[in-house]
């Protein structure tokens, strides 16, 4: 495993033909060095683009998604945790576990933490993130409702696609967020909509426990959440970051 | 940091004046190979004994506190999650944030693992456990109530006290469990009113997710839980393990 910079985007966001991987020395919270090297970006495979010591999601941060799952909208920021364990990297599969009859995809705009930090004023909050990627928060609906506390519908191994990259720069107070499951637009938001918008969370979530290096925090999911089977093709695009790709497989018993 | 075996401890199973640590090469998950010093226990200042990847506490799993929440006992396992941001060590101080103005003692067993492992047979649940510590898994009721998801209540800077250290030749079936504050027994239980016992939790929460070497479940805690206020010191005990003993100090403002 090696970080590296991922240059030239085709027109589309995507890596193409031209797109190139510049591997760096060292790792991407301290100084980046790169190695002088330039790698055809087709010729690699993309892991997951951090391992996070902890995963934060925010519950309930679009209205039109609390209203569909039948909530109100929290007057603070409703939070939860994911194991790392449950991290896997682009083109990987979401496996289905025989526990559950019904899992969800949710796309989710995440914030990459680069600087050990505790209550960060909203000021500073641009200091401590490193950037953000696309991940999709896959829950077993079922579960979920069944067990009231949400660690174990969102903690399954290979329940948080994270990636395909980390944006650096980026504005994120207008960005459009899409799920997919294969040809069909199952979500469709704006990250304008967020209730609690990036500032805020940081601002809240550092608040209330120390911020490491590479931790992640999900910032929530538009409406239009729904199932995902055994041989679905799932996307998460965010404008301005990119897709990010995973496939579905079963290890329900039959 | 370094790993040690803790050898002689005294008559009620403290570090006393024969105690002695004898350093190790490695970690306490592959081979250990002592250096072939011996340091005085006393000289030395002990740190939680693991920093696990996760957390994994177990909800209401004795009945008498599972009735003083006012809830009933789950029919299985009910789990959430702490930050690995939450541990500190035995001598420690537990500070009380200004978020709250109820935050509670729990005294618990804590099962540290030993090995990477999925989906453990019953039968082989022992070769997956390292050994066993005490725990206090501090919780901020007010919030807990308020939240909904207990991830905050339970998710603050030093609410995950560990120690003093690890017990690697243990029958957990019948330990005495207790929590005092300064001289006051608050929790007096046993391990063997466990809903769950050691072995069908590592059975249920592998079978969850993937386990990593060094991550700790808490089963749990008896009856008794109350208030911690600036100035307590706070005991837990476990029988055949030790004494976990933290201060609380205040962070509130005033």
């Amino acid at each position: 495993m090696s970080f590296g910079v991922i240059d030239q985007l085709d027109d589309q966001g995507e890596i193409g033909s031209d797109t190139i991987i510049l591997p760096l020395n060292g790792h991407p919270y301290g100084e980046l060095e790169p190695q002088g090297q330039a790698i055809a970006a087709a010729e690699v495979k993309l892991l997951a683009p951090v391992l996070p010591s902890k995963i934060i999601g925010i519950g309930k941060n679009y209205a039109d998604h609390a209203a569909e799952m039948g909530g109100d909208v929290p007057a603070e920021p409703l939070f939860f945790l994911k194991p790392n364990t449950s991290v896997i990297g682009p083109g990987e599969a979401i496996v289905l576990p025989p526990q559950s009859e019904l899992v969800h995809h949710e796309a989710e705009l995440a914030i990459v933490i680069g600087r050990f930090c505790k209550d960060v004023p909203r000021e500073r909050v641009p200091e401590v993130i490193l950037g953000y990627t696309c991940a999709n928060d896959v829950t077993a609906r079922d579960l979920q409702k069944r067990d009231g506390q949400w660690t174990r519908a969102k903690g399954f191994d290979t329940f948080c696609p994270l990636g395909p990259w980390i944006e650096t720069d980026l504005d994120t107070s207008d960005l459009a967020i899409t799920a997919h499951v294969g040809p069909e637009l199952r979500q469709s938001g704006t990250t304008q909509d967020l209730i609690f918008n990036v500032t805020e969370i940081v601002h809240y979530v550092s608040s209330n426990m120390t911020l490491l290096p590479g931790d992640v925090i999900l910032t929530g999911t538009p409406a239009g959440v729904g199932p995902l089977v055994p041989g679905d093709e799932v996307e998460v695009e965010i404008e301005g970051i990119g897709t990010l790709i995973n496939f579905v497989h079963s290890e329900r018993t039959s």
